[in-house]
């Protein structure tokens, strides 16, 4: 029956202990069924990542899913109340390891095109694929890669759905449709080193720095907007002295993060920072580390078929969010793509006895299969 | 001959290994000597320290010797050239744990006193001994309690000279007649801990820290005055958070330490430093560690009386000085003594091949012996 084959396609890809960067074989099974109907298959490997772009039609638009077939490593398989790539389903939940993030996602995805496809043979545009096994990982062979294959041959997506745990509580309850962006930098402000008693002798770099910190964390670097909250900036971490209550220490270390909004850039945020530190007259190094760029996808086709999509499936009405962590998401928004995160709750990825409801599966599917009714019918 | 006297006697008290608080006889050997000329004798042992207070005349003034017996540890002995407690004389050099901190200056000392007691059996008030075994220890059961023990009997010094080297390149340039007081903290603002990417759940301590901490460093405590420097205030260290780039710490730890003028006092700079902190709103403990008052001993009989017999028996003009660290000064002045400190040269104290110019120890007694004179004579 139709409401077996979500759950069906789930067990196999569970089966696969693809542990990141290991995609075991997930790919050409999603592949021999996208092949069936009408996909052309390529396989991107790079490194030691495999890759799946796959494509049905040549036209624009393209609706493309995106997703990962790496999972995190079990962590203790004595914590797990199940072999965590045996998949088990106990009390209306299928547990295993990629259950939650994002196998079953991929299982859906590839269930709603075969009955779109099946449906509208002729749909409009086209349908692909972008499919990584290095999500969990550095993230450097995967969907990067695969987009700058992309971008050199000129070859564009128009909607990207990437099938992220976005869901809180209920299926469909949230719709990730951007991120902030994650800007990291270890500052390194320099004194002399001298006793106490002596202080003339020496430059504390806490007194010296003590004014720059402060200034930098009551700055309002912009406002936010409608999707996102105002950026803002932490100090993570802060240490200076040798633990010798007698001597100045000769150097204060500081480590902030910023979490900024399409507001800003981390161009801007970087010479506001650097602005801010010479203002002071601090003698500093500091190193930079970008974690992620913001995106955003506004209200527009994309979401309105997300959104409409889900209300008719389960009738929930979808809230839009900008929040949690980085997604491969960030590397496709830059192409220009419309770009969104919508799959199942994701109360339990990252951890030991990760599962899903299994009454989640089919109408994740159903609402794929919406979404590409929506766009491409 | 005379000139050796000072050496022979320094040679037997470098002879005792004597490290903190163990005295190991030292000062029987210098009881045994003052008893000869006519010295009341007093053993005043707290716990595991012994102290002598030795005292010749009952009448006051009342001129005191002061300083321990003890010395630090060796420190690794395969780095000194002689054994540190088998005297050497290289060079023209006495080397030896304690040999200029200050077991020649307890030399110096006593044969100062019998040469003065021989030529004034008479002299006017008292001439008297404080020494300790416990001021490179803990000083808890030192000078501190053998004070206590004269306050509580009423028995008071005059004039206190406390052997300590004190001078820098030659013999009797520097004499100390004061010390700055010395006042620690330490300080942890509490915040509450989060994740970066949620900081509104959070409060950051580091941020709220920050501008409290700039106006401690740049705060004015006092402007000196013709002794001492103006008071200082320094962080040593300052700590918060356990290296994860993506946490708000919950606290932020500072260490800070004051050496402060006779311009204010503890208790003044304690509340003016919760004034601050409170100003700005702070949730923190303090934990304040006194590790010396200031004491200053103004131009007046002593240190004309030393300054005197400097230039009389080497030609150099002393200086006068509140630099440094601590030292038993600080537990005397407070009874209303007049107290300086004037010895050695003291380039290599505390650490291997201690040592002193055999050349200076004989000017030392003389010196000892001519403030003396100007005293009491």
């Amino acid at each position: 029956m139709n409401s077996s084959e979500t759950l069906a396609l789930s067990l196999e890809l569970l089966r696969q202990p693809s542990v990141t960067p290991i995609d075991h074989n997930c790919q050409n099974i999603m592949a021999d069924r996208l092949a069936k109907v009408g996909f052309n298959i390529e396989n991107m490997r790079f490194d030691d990542v495999d890759n799946l772009w796959a494509r049905r039609g040549t036209q624009a638009p393209v609706f493309c899913f995106a997703g990962h077939t790496d999972v995190v490593p079990t962590g203790n398989l004595d914590a797990w109340q199940t072999d965590p790539f045996q998949p088990e389903i106990i009390d209306g939940k299928l547990y295993g390891r990629g259950s939650a993030d994002m196998k079953t996602a991929l299982a859906a995805m590839v269930v709603a095109t075969e009955r779109f496809v099946a449906k509208h043979p002729n749909h409009k545009g086209s349908i692909a694929y972008l499919i990584t096994s290095d999500e969990e990982g550095p993230s450097i062979n995967g969907t990067v890669k695969v987009v700058e294959t992309l971008e050199a041959r000129q070859e564009k997506m128009t909607w990207c759905l990437v099938g992220e745990p976005s869901s809180t509580n209920t299926l469909g309850d949230v719709i990730k449709n951007g991120r902030r962006g994650s800007l990291n930098a270890v500052l390194t402000v320099k004194g002399k080193q001298g006793h106490v008693a002596y202080p003339h002798l020496a430059a504390n770099p806490i007194h010296l720095a003590a004014l720059a910190l402060h200034e930098l964390s009551t700055t309002v670097w912009d406002q936010g907007n409608e999707y996102f909250p105002a950026t803002t900036f932490q100090i993570s971490n802060i240490h200076a002295g040798t633990g010798a209550t007698n001597i100045v220490p000769g150097h204060l270390d500081v480590v902030f993060n910023f979490r900024y909004s399409t507001e800003v850039t981390a161009e801007i945020l970087q010479q506001r920072v650097l602005a801010i530190l010479d203002a002071h007259g601090l003698d500093y190094d500091i190193q930079w580390t970008f974690s992620g760029l913001p995106f955003l996808t506004p209200v527009g086709e994309l979401v309105n078929a997300a959104k409409h999509a889900i209300k008719q499936v389960n009738g929930v009405e979808a809230e839009l969010s900008t929040s949690g962590g980085t997604s491969d998401g960030r590397f496709i928004a830059p192409t220009g793509a419309q770009v969104l995160e919508l799959g199942v709750l994701n109360a339990t990825i990252h951890q030991v006895n990760e599962h899903v409801n299994i009454d989640d599966l089919e109408p994740l599917a159903e609402i794929y299969e919406e979404i590409l009714v929506q766009l491409l019918a």
